[in-house]
């Protein structure tokens, strides 16, 4: 029951594409309700029915079923449609109803137009329900021997956490707040999660693009399930002298393992892999050419999937 | 009058985008018309209607108006597929109606279907006629420093070349033909394009991943112009010694530059690369942490369009 890379693909790329068949786009495009903001005549983001329809009669917010619209009419800049969008989420999350809510985070992502600008921040474990784009870091860690060989740093996450509770993870990762640049959040995470020293991180790591893609919620990532969730992971590269030591900074890491490729491939394989950190996994070994044209059938698609362009405004 | 990054990725990769502007999309495919092969109920490229107009009547194709789509009829394998296809385009060149066709390299490239099958063989020429996918390799040369600064191998196209003549390019590009891998592709223009010896190239070139777009062609792609072309490009990065020296090994180049970043930067921005061969670069970049999020705002935006999932099989 081995994984191909295409299918590690699948598992976190899964909203359908206009470009390969336009008749099930349309289909799966038909079914959900466009967020949007007043005076911004586009979708920030794609809802399921049953959510948008808990915003019907709300104060603030208006729902057309003719063209499928959810849209925030109040607010007139960022700040004011982050209170209404604030003060509605707290009303719910009173009122149970939102699996998702209950792992309130006190955390802010933004949400941008189509002039990068911030339209509204939102509480993050709201983001599912909006189906808005979220940012964050992966970053891979890894020591190349004096003979060459290539090993990589992978954690396991804590089997108690909430969310893929025991699967294979990059070495740091996590989502970036409002306000936060990608780097900054970087070097943040690198200290809490692996004990990595921010010196150490601004010397020696190296920006390397993002990975996008769109995934539908499955019951491993908690709460709702068929949430759409578009990311956007900024992805990093660090080599490490061999005598330095990745080790748990917090308790969401249960340990960290130093793995060859071909361990690391057949963990990936298995399925052991938190979905979208295979896929960040899948593009180090693309740009370091372990995974090549010649050893991969399916390499061209595989590169695109994991750059996916988003519907959506993005940063 | 400089040009940003995004507006290099904008000169490259013209064809618009469904999940950006539904309506200008459906507009600009609703002109063209659909190739296809016999049984096979989908889109090998897109063609303009003048073009399609041409097949009209000719033994083994079929023009249907009403759905936009031009077939050939004739051919139960890829054998006989490539010489009716053949046979047409032969005949065409006779009648000299096709610049593109002026230019006949006797070089064919393959027309891949859903279960990448090589459906038919085209000549090289012919393939901007019928809007296929075609493939390429792209090679960036680059030296670094005892201090860590990086220098990169710019050649100048020479200025009697028919296409791009005078542009600056990638250190090594070329076609891949039918029945080529794209490594054994880089290998021999390496050889040719830059007198780099096949032992060097193997044992210090890394595959890292693909560049794909899709062009519309312009006068100085040479023949008819708004000519449909979507491309991938394998690219590859080589790091040399310091003393290794790039040299022509053909006419088509007229002299190697060893360029700091800034000045490739500048050269950049002033249009001076060949379009497709500045994307290359800018991909370069991205994977080399030089463009970054912090200093390129259009980050996610150029990741994403240099990877751009194209309409129809890929390889």
């Amino acid at each position: 029951m081995s994984k191909s890379n295409l299918g590690l693909v699948d598992t976190c790329d899964t909203f359908p594409y206009y470009q390969v068949d336009a008749d099930l786009y349309a289909a799966s495009i038909s079914t959900y309700y466009e967020l949007r903001v007043h005076d911004h005549d586009y979708a920030l983001g794609y809802m399921l029915p049953s959510v948008a329809e808990v915003f019907r009669n709300v104060p603030h917010w208006e729902i057309n079923d003719d063209d499928r619209i959810l849209t925030l009419l109040s607010g007139g800049n960022s700040s004011e449609r982050s209170q209404f969008v604030e003060a509605t989420l707290l009303a719910l999350r009173e009122t149970g109803h939102f699996k998702v809510l209950n792992k309130w985070r006190n955390e802010l992502y933004p949400v941008y137009g189509r002039n990068k600008e911030v339209l509204f921040n939102v509480e993050r474990s709201a983001s599912p329900l909006f189906g808005i784009v979220t940012y964050g870091v992966h970053l891979t860690a890894y020591t190349r021997s004096t003979e060459g060989e290539l090993k990589i740093w992978i954690p396991r996450r804590a089997r108690t956490k909430q969310t893929y509770g025991g699967m294979l993870d990059n070495a740091v990762a996590g989502g970036i707040s409002s306000g936060e640049s990608p780097f900054e959040s970087l070097v943040r995470e690198c200290a809490e999660e692996a004990s990595l020293p921010a010196d150490l991180v601004r010397s020696r790591v190296r920006g390397c693009g993002t990975v996008t893609y769109y995934y539908i919620r499955t019951e491993e990532a908690g709460g709702e399930t068929n949430l759409l969730q578009p990311e956007c992971q900024y992805v990093y590269d660090i080599e490490l002298p061999e005598d330095v030591t990745l080790t748990p900074g917090d308790d969401e890491v249960e340990e960290f393992y130093l793995w060859g490729v071909a361990e690391v491939r057949e963990h990936m394989a298995k399925g052991e892999f938190k979905p979208n950190c295979a896929l960040v996994m899948l593009d180090f070994f693309i740009r370091h050419g372990v995974v090549t044209p010649e050893n991969e059938k399916d390499y061209v698609e595989i590169v695109s999937r994991l750059h996916r362009r988003l519907e959506f405004p993005t940063l």
